[in-house]
């Protein structure tokens, strides 16, 4: 039997924003599967998304747990008849807490490493051979690895160990498994984010300003589409994204 | 006379490579003017341009005289009718030396400052009052400038010290008028073009490596492109480029 | 009974490199605090540092681990009656593995995260009230906090994702405290350390250059001890260290 | 004749701050050179310095003009019978304007680039002679070039364009010139002064704070002459300095 030349692309984190959104956007290419850990965060996407006519399924999986992430990707071979993976999207961060390093528990401030930087290994070891898979495919677009990162990737600020350094640490992954895989037709890339997501969570974040003092959850995914569409002769390893109204 | 509300675009620094490219693809949306020192650099651009349906003009102008660029601008504004400006791109640099610190002259160490930055900024002051204008049209896509820099925006390498100081400084200059300009709607972007570009200057140049070693010219110029279909809600201030096969 | 204001410093990562080189230096001014998972690495450091005139103790710590850098303190507060510290030095990284982010396991990309960040935090919650208190002595010089980093703090190569991650966010760590408690004159620095130390176990890298090729351990030491000297008034928090020779 | 083996040191950009401290805090172990453009900046200096048991002439220099430089160096080759040169400090800096890109002259904006980086580069040139002479002798302490940078060596703000990419470019100078240099045993360093120097000139800024909200000129000259100190196995080539009340 030939093998399964069809790429899927997967996205980890998914949630009312930006993993929803990026789903959505590359549900028009690939059929895509949704990852997180509570089903209701992508049970009606993925419903939404059949109905568009694509294809999603959701699978709860826990990120930061490999044998969770292991279940979740036996399920996706089995589904998917092995297929390579044209795109694959990190977007899920820990919870975390503003507080003095003197005051935060040790799980406090790891819980942003854990979920964030060790699930972005674990998941990165899932992905990569399904990409490297379409690479040799030598597909009209290069596989795509993309990791959402934050104003914390680059500023570590007071009260904020916890979520700084598991964002620096995604950035310094993702730049080495960029480095690595780069050679091999993967284009891996880091995006900034660099301000308020305009997700249900946020709607009463800056009220009183115009919408274009937070960032459209579509508009990051337009620009993580795009990265998907560079050539092997224009990787961009790194981008940032803010609103127009953003003081940095 | 209702005013002039069909914008154009502009190149500074148009070569056989990057700014060509940058231009074509502009030049499918926008009328466009080309700015370079020597008509050489693009009569035969705006030829191909206008014949494929497109319109351009060209403009000798040396980018590092204000009196140069002021005299430009006043053909563009009577050639265009006071146009608003939907993209200006800055893709000029002086020529550089490899040498040592103590080996150049400080004609050889300023010239990359006197084209590279002293350029951009009287580009600048000369462009950002059409981009505002279009800004305030409420156009589809945000009027945007965009810089490209270089790897020495980031890495000073020994025996290039005009270069990189000229570079950093061009970085700087790209971020001070991003911040300034970006409320009120103009969308200001470096990018970091990080490895060789594929021109014919540099057709010798890693010989025995495979396409995917050099940066494709028009690849940077959908990257470009990409930048100005940004939203409001989500401006990428600078990116980075680099073909699969760069080390970095 | 009046407050002891005897400070002491302390020094988490004690081998035969920085760590001893670091306690060295200190003990001139400060009774010292040993800490290393193995007595075998503070042992002889102790005794050399006592006979030497100076008074220094071993506590055999998992840097990494609450409980037992709990009990540490346990001991260090009794031995030291409650003493303000001087100086804490975190010099402890856990091992790293050059691999393929493929080929690693969770545990061999997490180790440079357990020991080195996570324990970065955990014995910056130990001494930060140590610190404080020190500081609120109105003391000849400020209480300071340094965290050792590498190249890799800055630069993430490919087969160093565990490495690089872990001090990207060390550095971040760093940075985060060193604004919180900056304001209360605890003086945090982190170092990046950029080049091969001196050491037993590195004897036969870079074996055909000359000395100056490497860092010296004790040289290190003397850069820690200035940022200690530092004034309310000029506070370094973070500088690069490399030898001569060097390529960067 | 022997070659003169004295070495000196030599401070441009002197005025009532920085530079008037370095040339104190090096006038106790080298012979001082002052340059600056008007005499007023430097004459009760030496003349102090002098009557202190030191060495010190002051040169009117405009460090921007290589032809006044290299008056200014005939001078010291003959007053100082070609000495080698222990240290140099560019302290010097143009007069910036805190003004819109679109507001300020040509001229405005590169006032900071001929005075702090060309003046840079043609100091440079004029020292590096004697410093590498210096390291030949095999020195105590390795012949140092510093370079004082600020905020705006690595932060571009709004209405800053002109002073914010000259002190890039100084930073991208610094680092090239010390690539260069390092393995014939100079150390170049550069320094961002994060911060409100505590002058004359700034006595009313920060009125209602403490002390340490600002950072004290004699405790620059120190961390300077700490570097200067360093070994060649240990330089450091890039320190920030920011007084313990800075919010960073």
């Amino acid at each position: 039997m030939a093998p399964n030349t069809t790429p899927i692309a997967i996205v980890a984190g998914v949630g009312p924003g930006t993993g929803a959104a990026v789903a959505r956007k590359f549900s028009a290419a690939y059929p895509v599967v949704l990852l997180a850990r509570s089903p209701a965060n992508f049970e009606s996407l993925a419903e939404e998304i059949n109905k568009a006519g694509g294809k999603a399924i959701g699978i709860s999986t826990d990120i930061s747990d490999e044998a969770s992430v292991k279940a979740a990707f036996e399920k996706i071979r089995k589904e998917y008849e092995d297929a390579p993976i044209a795109a694959a999207v990190f977007n899920a961060g820990g919870k975390f807490v503003r507080k003095s390093v003197m005051e935060q528990t040790v799980e406090e401030f790891g819980a942003g490493w854990h979920v964030g930087v060790k699930g972005a290994f674990i998941f990165s070891q899932a992905v990569l051979p399904g990409l490297l898979k379409h690479a040799e495919n030598d597909p009209k677009h290069q596989p795509t690895l993309i990791f959402t990162g934050a104003t914390a990737s680059i500023k570590a600020n007071p009260l904020m160990a916890g979520f700084a350094s598991s964002k620096f640490a995604l950035r310094a992954l993702a730049t080495s498994i960029a480095k690595e895989v780069a050679p091999k037709g993967v284009h891996v890339a880091h995006a900034v984010i660099d301000g308020v997501i305009d997700i249900p969570r946020t709607k009463d974040w800056l009220k009183d300003m115009p919408p274009e003092a937070k960032i459209g959850a579509d508009d990051i995914a337009d620009a993580y589409w795009n990265l998907h569409l560079q050539s092997k002769r224009c990787f961009s390893n790194e981008i940032d994204i803010r609103p127009m109204l953003e003081k940095w």
